[in-house]
């Protein structure tokens, strides 16, 4: 069963469930969208940083060549990284990365973070990461709206289909509708039920935004990087409040959670390395949970952000 | 014993202990005021919004006047409403409101929240609030820069010695700074134990911008205000966290919160008609607390927020 669509207030619609390429193996990476792809995915979430581009694109290839799926079938997803926030720098790395999947559009293509990094020339280093040559964060001067304009012109170029915006506050986002001509139409955000942000969605639904959540699973996605808050939180795979659900619908606790997102109206892009749960992800819309439960879900909140520059960086403080 | 001065960005010096108008009466403002700098008190925090601008400016009319202080002993500060964010009103309204004082230039003028409302002529209705003549809440087009170059004129033309932010947040903040040819002087924000905030005061420290607590006595502030939410959290001034060290440094409840804010570094601008409590709250700066003693008060953090227009106007998720 193919997962319902959202409709975005570019006008195109976009598949609720998809797969998220964030941490998928170079190696891997080509037999794993191919075998998405034949499992029913149709949206894939890649972005620069995650430096699986060529091997995403040769899996999207590979499928379209034996007659799967054809290129408008599939939504693809990229993001700006941070280094290429200066308004000249936009259109060329978004070539690059369309080169790269060996596309000539994108679906949507979103900015990665609020903060603009000094350039890295690709040719030197890609992806660049946090840090410039020097080894250090350093800041360009590029502002937001001079980014988010450079953004529109990807639009008006036929470039990227929709653009959208990931891990914005509040303020910046009422600050952007000021002075956007294209409207983001897609807000990309960590959220699990340790990170529940209530008013942040209330936000995106009055602004016609939709939401697409990253890290469903909370801690999960981080203790495989080793990080200290992931690991010394309790696992929600495990956690009564999901297992106990899990047990009454007859669903895997990643299930409940993915549906606990898409029943509050988010998108959600899951990955995974099994076919199975390839499949058990896809189909999490086929089960309704009651509105108690999900507010039994959503009571699990801690205000708990892991993806957060000022743990890792030390710096760039952009959830303050 | 008058209060340290901090030292901005812009070169000028602020006490860090001054005077909150906010809630303070028509009828009385003028002889607090008044009170309040015999006492010692030499900052006054006022605002278009607070709509006693006139009768502050009296009390320090009358005490320049009686010889017991100078204008440029004082530290006077207002803020920017947000119906005056559309860049050709900022000078017009700051006019009115130096000429409201009775003074010709503020130490410190602020933008009073990060969100443009469509300009209502003050000869309609002034304080204007939250709402537009037609009783909606209703934005204007403004982008934060458009008002932040119309702050920076006031520096340029001597109407403001120093501009700063009020309820901004860290990606709005870090955006502001990539545009700004005047950077902020000082951020104001709510901060109290059940708000602590570390990682904006970490974004302020490291961007030497000066950061100033509103409310904080927490949700004693709002209480009067008829806010379910603040009455339904218990008093700071009765918690045993703050009274135990009340007790053992023989002061009261509010001078051990004022001081816990001040020892992290920020101005506090405490509000009094008690002309005993007056010169408590002057007086916090002369005793110090352990660093475990300032944790264990950090520890009471909730993320709990009063001053949320989400929560008051059901819109303007600027916390979000």
């Amino acid at each position: 069963m193919a997962p319902p669509n959202i409709k975005l207030s570019s006008g195109h619609e976009m598949p609720q469930v998809g797969f998220g390429l964030w941490k998928v193996d170079n190696a891997t990476c080509a037999d794993t969208v191919y075998n998405a792809i034949k499992v029913g995915y149709r949206l894939f979430d890649g972005a620069c940083d995650y430096g699986n581009e060529k091997e995403a694109g040769e899996g999207v290839a590979r499928a379209i060549k034996e007659g799967i799926v054809k290129r408008e079938d599939l939504f693809l997803v990229s993001k700006l990284w941070n280094s290429f926030h200066d308004g000249d720098k936009v259109e060329p790395i978004v070539k690059k990365q369309l080169a790269d999947w060996g596309i000539d559009y994108f679906d949507l293509f979103i900015v990665h973070f609020p903060v603009a990094l000094k350039y890295v020339d690709p040719a030197t280093a890609y992806p660049p990461g946090w840090t410039s040559t020097s080894g250090k964060v350093e800041l360009s001067n590029a502002t937001i709206q001079e980014t988010w304009t450079a953004m529109e012109g990807l639009v008006n170029k036929g470039l990227a289909k929709s653009i959208g915006m990931s891990n914005f506050q509040g303020s910046l986002i009422l600050d952007l509708l000021r002075y956007a001509k294209i409207r983001p139409a897609t807000l990309q955000i960590e959220h699990h039920p340790y990170l529940v942000q209530p008013t942040l969605l209330q936000l995106a639904e009055a602004e016609g935004i939709a939401v697409t959540a990253y890290s469903s699973f909370g801690p999960q996605s981080f203790v495989e990087l080793g990080w200290e808050k992931a690991a010394d939180t309790p696992v929600l795979f495990e956690h009564p409040a999901v297992t106990k659900l899990a047990e009454k619908y007859g669903k895997t606790p990643a299930q409940v959670l993915l549906r606990w997102s898409t029943q509050r109206g988010l998108a959600v892009i899951p990955k995974s390395n099994n076919e199975k749960r390839l499949q058990q992800n896809l189909e999490v819309t086929g089960f309704d949970m009651e509105k108690a439960e999900l507010e039994s879900i959503s009571a699990l909140d801690r205000h708990l952000r892991f993806n957060n520059p000022t743990d890792y960086l030390g710096t760039l403080h952009i959830f303050a």
